[in-house]
């Protein structure tokens, strides 16, 4: 018997109102399985919707910013932005968020070690100064957002990101700083599946 | 002139979709005026709306339970869940959530001295035994949610919090360290309306 | 009936030494009102005999420096020595502290918000950088004394501050820092007047 | 020559009131030498005078409670008070109270490795049980004085200690937290003297 | 290229002692390649044998105790060894000892997830009641060895560790404390190896 | 009857293997008695021996350094290498270490001040600007040494400090933060000589 994935009850998906089981089932069907964060929060439907769109504003654009920002940076790459989740989540002790987005950052990124190396210490993971600026800043939205002021925007503007790069590097931060305390709180277990993906490379497919 | 209530450019409501625009007329005419949130964050839209539900889904009901939460607490309310939010916000030290939330709470409970006195130090406020426990274990939540366990969740049930009741503190929390996070990168400031709001009894109407 | 404002005996003013009581009742005269300060550490006349000594010798002074002090500086206002102490009693959780000095803070600089700012955040109050100054050393004073050096004496000379302007903020934040301790232990509470005090402009009398 | 004994100027006995320069050629008399601590705060006549009678408020009676103190406890004895400065002084790194009291401690209690002890691990000194939980509130006062409740007295009261005895090691705690600032700030020097004293037992006279 | 194992100069085989060169062979030969920490500390070659006496000292013996060792408990396993391992150089944030006992972790204990788990949030890995009483000796131990008194080791005394077993958690604690700082202060790199290294089950060999 | 000198037992001298008993004999013909760490240890002998190796390779040899480091640094004194000791076991709040240590500091620098000042606050001891950077930066791998970057080694090198003398006094941090936690975990009890020792000057031998 599997451990459960969550001190609440978790609803099965069948019970699940119908646009968070669609949405649920596309997850599925583009990873293979539901990653357990989607069925422990559905415990709160309407918690869940809003932690979704939340998630999605912050996380479902491409690379760079969106196209209706006026802004003269580069934007975060879809891996950066993995990389402070990863971060700020290990700064939390997020078993979930760690080993989950881990994952996804070693899927991006196709770098199989950069995940582990930013969970322990992101001062030693192989990353640009640019990348540890990014992440320097992100740490300190986590443990002591009150000290932000406009010498840390300055830093930042250094490396080249702009004001929206800043609120972005802010409110993943801060968002997964949500999404941390709610999995400690419920001991929201990750998936098994995440813990090894992206560290073996996937064989190409032979041609016929 | 005004101090600016964010580093970042603050839309105008005529700018504003129409959606967002509406909701914050519904605001303004409630509280004789917008508080300055709804203008800060609307510089992001899309993370506006789900900043708004997500505050919706953990605020907006009555005092107890909603409807289809099976519970047997008798759940939190409205003045209590107001209690969090400016415990967990003065321990992350943000000026907006102190004294924006600080205003509703002295009006909710119609108690002038509560505010003040939870956000110097919640345990000298004038509160009631399970209070304290409720503000304890929202604290920890704040400060240290990786060690929360079992021992918290029988402490709160002591007190006569079920699970649900437990999700809520944790997740007025979770939510609000997101909001304080971002009111601090921001520099978001309180409209000066708030700080003397629920401070002063209302005369009540003569009769004619 | 109101709460007790000390875990310890407070002597009724009869029963104090006449010079204690003499000096309480001329606050008293002046303020409206005998803060709870005074009743109850009369409970050792020794001791506040020697806290009120130590108090007016760094509060009762003009603004600026005292006539036998060869100082270069302009030395603190009225004004800025209450922002000290609301500062480091903030950071000292004290509630007695904070408001009842919040409640001066307020009456000195005419300046409705500042303290309330200034209890929760100083890095967000509507400050100086000369008075940011003064506030950071303040609270290295109050949290890390040991650590104080030259760099700092410096830092604070360059925002015009002399050798006896850094003595005055290191004595007024080393002081409360006492005092803090002692109304924390013995629960010390607030008169419920500082609540209000300096918040709502004076109304000026009517010409006949 | 010798290290400067204060950041300040040190005013020459001659120079000093006559009421501070009599109490002082007073304490010369029976130490054999002036502790610095008077001639460094003499630069301050008026916080001198209170500084002297706060402290002897609380040190200067004998063994168990004053006179006219009714109390159901048997007191600090005057080497347990020293114990208290010892102990809060070393969490403050305050050299100068650490070396001088530690001198004052061994000379009271005739326990050469005490004050050593105390200052480095107050837990692995040869205390007994009352006095290691005299130093674990004492110690709480120094470090984290707002979380004091209830739980706290009563922990005394199982050791014996009434509320005076409880008052008394809270405000010497409070007031060397005071004197450890101001000594940190200005870089108060400890006489060599005291790193000696009560380290090697006296000689007794021999009989003629 | 690969970036460089140690800030220092890296011996090659060749030129190391006879002794140290043979001792890494075997560990070649075993593990299949030489583990950085070998060829890292070799730089200094005195402290590198006195280094390797250390650890086998404490991790080279079988399941349980030294034969030598009259001990009423069961010992340690070698797999609750490597767990502490984890789990106290997570505290200390060291990438290399993370990653290369993790590896030797998954190994023992064939659990793909738990040196992950371990290194994230103890409180929330696949354990015992008794394996968390150990880690959470192990973590004191870490941050706050002065603080350990005899109720530490009752708590551990209740769960079935005699005396012996404690001194083997501090010790192993102790020793990779000084291992951590080390491999911190000079940026050693874990072997590519060692972060796939047990999560994959072995196919067993067909039987031809 | 004295306090014991560990929570373990302690073997006699004749008990233990040969070769420990022949070294601990040459300790206690220098030394004039047998310090207490050799015997708490030798519990362990296996430990003990590689206790001994580590403590021999970093601090027997003479000043400056070995023959065989190529080395462009003055190297350490003996007494700086027990400076690093004695203000790293005292931020351990290690009681063996620091009393020991600060004996043998103060003999070897012939300074009776030197050791209380660098266990109460290292930057209040009469030190050298190079000897604060290397304790500033012992401190550091103490506490932080994940947070030891390349900036670190930059300001050392400033001081005239080499990368050999960087992990020199790395190494003795560590090795002594090794030491700081088996001593306070085992309750190693300092000897009363150690308190006195270096504190009185030796009076010369008169001749005859």
């Amino acid at each position: 018997m599997n451990p459960p994935i969550s001190r609440y009850p978790v609803p099965a998906l069948s019970e699940l109102p119908a646009d968070l089981r669609e949405r649920i089932l596309q997850v599925q069907e583009k990873a293979g399985f539901v990653p357990n964060v989607f069925l422990a929060l559905a415990h709160r439907p309407d918690e869940l919707r809003a932690f979704m769109a939340y998630h999605d504003a912050l996380l479902l654009k491409e690379d760079g910013h969106l196209k209706n920002q006026a802004s003269s940076g580069r934007g975060l790459t879809k891996g950066e932005r993995e990389m402070i989740i990863v971060a700020t989540s290990g700064a939390n002790h997020c078993l979930y968020c760690v080993v989950a987005h881990g994952a996804i950052l070693r899927v991006y990124e196709k770098k199989p070690l950069l995940a582990d190396q930013i969970a322990v210490n992101p001062l030693k993971a192989d990353l640009t100064p640019r990348q540890q600026a990014m992440l320097a800043f992100a740490l300190k939205v986590t443990r002591a957002s009150h000290e932000v002021d406009k010498a840390d925007f300055d830093a930042l503007r250094a490396h080249g990101f702009d004001d929206e790069d800043v609120w972005d590097i802010a409110a993943i931060s801060a968002f997964f700083g949500l999404s941390n305390r709610m999995a400690n709180v419920i001991g929201m277990r990750p998936n098994d599946e995440f813990y090894l993906m992206g560290r073996v490379p996937r064989e190409k497919k032979e041609n016929p």
